[in-house]
């Protein structure tokens, strides 16, 4: 029997508004409820006698429990696994995005702390609470009905996972395989699932790519922080003349090449190794400017308490990034801060963009793509923020 | 000489920071300032003797002075105003969309006040500030060198020309026709642009309607608040098996049937007139049910002081909507009033949803197209936002 715990009186508000956390002082945290293994599966009622069907529970986190299923009957076993990312593969399907897309996005796809990214017959995943960890056998069990992949990678190396007491380690759930190719726009780009950023591949900036690339024909373009080269190289397949990819990482470098090569777009890529922010100032210096700039860095804010000073960066890489603008050029520029708001971000860019002393057209304010859907009462999980902008 | 205005000691904080507007309150408003004909444009300076550029100034509005060139010595003549439309132009080029598309939209432009929308050799245009209706034969004669159009129409019936002490009224300016047509993914519409409203088709929503339709293959669909059908035409013609399109104006319906037998798509598309709120209820209680669902409505808040009515109605709508959505089916839900933020309006939506007891997962926050830029400096001015969502 799934074990029951308890809403505090007067603390159910949340969770009957929809949300999909329970936090730790909203439970009755009693002995019996400490004992229970971190991740165990539980029935959570209110102090009213409200049944709020099924959820993961963590007694040492702060988020103590994140929904399963609404109904109270329901048990989360490899056949409520199954049905659940064949759910998400449906609508990966109906988006056009099956084989080469995130599978699923953790609470907006009702399954909460779990990601599952796919690479065709590759699939790489995260368990980030105890809940998804203990489920991971049921998890990989649902996937090999439904897919059939070649392997199973667990990438269980996010910082998030110290929040659930949980270890961070990379390893094969099934198969050997963990070189994968991910095919988009066109073009086909190889990755390194044990050792590339996040799951090896951004598939949250797809659309964000494809809307910059269609601006480049003809152009010339700079991809800093260009990782293993999504935004040039597609780009270079829309016709852009020349692209200069810039990164710190050699070997993320060496993947984009090599995916140049592969894709017949060589001739116009050229790759130059650097931090990135001291080297654009270099080019500014040198009188080096482009058509298309593109700046997607790292998340500037890790917590809470960095946003200020990141909000100072964003604005200081727009201020760089827009002086490398040619007249008349577009500047795209990403921030995956989830701790940094989508105004905050936006007037940070807007700011930097003025200090540069250039007039500008805002584009489009954007997210991550379709196959990243947001839980409605989790707005703030939409971390992926971009600002496209044309410069006079 | 163009006259020379002074900013006020002390409050030049907003000009330097890039913003495209001055205050009443920010101007020194002497006898000769309150003198000059609404529309004039003037030279700004500041107290300390920076040069701000040359704006356009009327004594009687709020907003009293917006940018039109950052250069003190530039000349707001038909040469000027040929350049500003031409670089709109290169950009709607850039983006695919020049012979149908909004060809300059106000402050982002560089044209503060001034709407311009092209249906190919059809222009309307609409000028909302005082300084517009006085340029109004300079941009006539600017377009005409532009784009030798066959009319251009004057859609001067914009609430905000009140602001501005503006009378309302529609003209035309140049030429003799009234009816265009708007072709737009492949679909060609009719739009009548002495009575149809804003400037007679929302190019807005072109992103929006190409993204739904993209869903919509195999589906049934509602298109609610449909005026000339852009939503369920475009859907149709992707496939979508059966639309109803839902109006409360006997002439937009007709409008839409005329434009989806044109397009050969009549055997798949049937209208309903009626009040769009009161019908949405009796269809629920009917069990009528759609794949997808859209609701473009008309602004709920026309001032600030509306919003939390506003807000209360994009609720209910969402809740009435949401019932009509077959499981895995989608619900786009859009906003088109200036003065609901973005957050507080996905927030109406999400209670609104839950309300109707759905789990729902939010697939894109969207807004205008590109042909619709912001100021950098105006966030508030992306008055258009939709929520994309799926519903379990």
């Amino acid at each position: 029997m799934t074990p029951l715990l308890r809403l505090q009186p007067g603390r159910d508000r949340r969770v009957k508004s929809g949300h999909p956390w329970a936090f730790s002082n909203e439970i009755v945290m009693d002995a019996a409820a400490r004992a229970l293994p971190p991740g165990s599966p539980v029935r959570l009622e209110g102090d009213d006698g409200v049944k709020h069907g099924i959820w993961h529970f963590n007694p040492h986190s702060l988020i103590a429990a994140r929904i399963l299923d609404r109904q109270a009957q329901a048990a989360p076993d490899a056949a409520w696994f199954t049905a659940r990312i064949a759910r998400a593969l449906a609508l990966r399907e109906r988006l056009g995005l099956a084989r080469h897309a995130r599978l699923v996005h953790a609470e907006a796809d009702g399954l909460p702390g779990l990601i599952v990214d796919r690479f065709d017959d590759v699939i790489a995943l995260q368990a980030n609470t105890a809940g998804m960890e203990a489920a991971t056998p049921l998890i990989v069990e649902a996937l090999r009905e439904l897919l059939n992949p070649r392997s199973i990678l667990a990438r269980n190396d996010s910082a998030v996972r110290g929040l659930e007491g949980l270890p961070l380690e990379t390893r094969l759930l099934h198969g050997s395989e963990a070189q994968a190719r991910v095919e988009e726009g066109g073009l086909a780009f190889a990755v390194d699932l044990l050792s590339g950023q996040k799951t090896g591949w951004f598939f949250d900036q797809r659309e964000n790519r494809a809307r910059v690339a269609a601006l480049a024909k003809g152009a010339t373009m700079l991809d800093a922080f260009c990782h293993t080269g999504g935004f040039g190289l597609m780009a270079a397949k829309e016709g852009a003349r020349q692209v200069t990819l810039l990164d710190r990482s050699q070997p993320a470098l060496d993947l984009a090449l090599a995916s140049a090569a592969a894709n017949g777009l060589a001739d116009r890529v050229t790759a130059r190794r650097g931090e990135a922010l001291e080297t654009l100032e270099r080019m500014i210096g040198a009188g080096e400017r482009f058509d298309v700039v593109v700046a997607d860095p790292p998340a500037f804010a890790k917590t809470r308490k960095d946003i200020p000073a990141a909000l100072r960066a964003y604005q200081r890489l727009a201020r760089i990034c827009a002086q490398l603008v040619n007249p008349g050029g577009f500047l795209f520029i990403a921030s995956c801060s989830h701790h940094a708001a989508p105004p905050e971000f936006a007037a940070a860019v807007a700011e930097g963009v003025w200090r540069a002393r250039r007039e500008a057209r805002l584009l489009a304010s954007t997210g991550a793509g379709p196959d990243h859907p947001v839980h409605p009462m989790l707005p703030e999980s939409a971390y992926l923020k971009g600002q496209l902008l044309q410069l006079a």
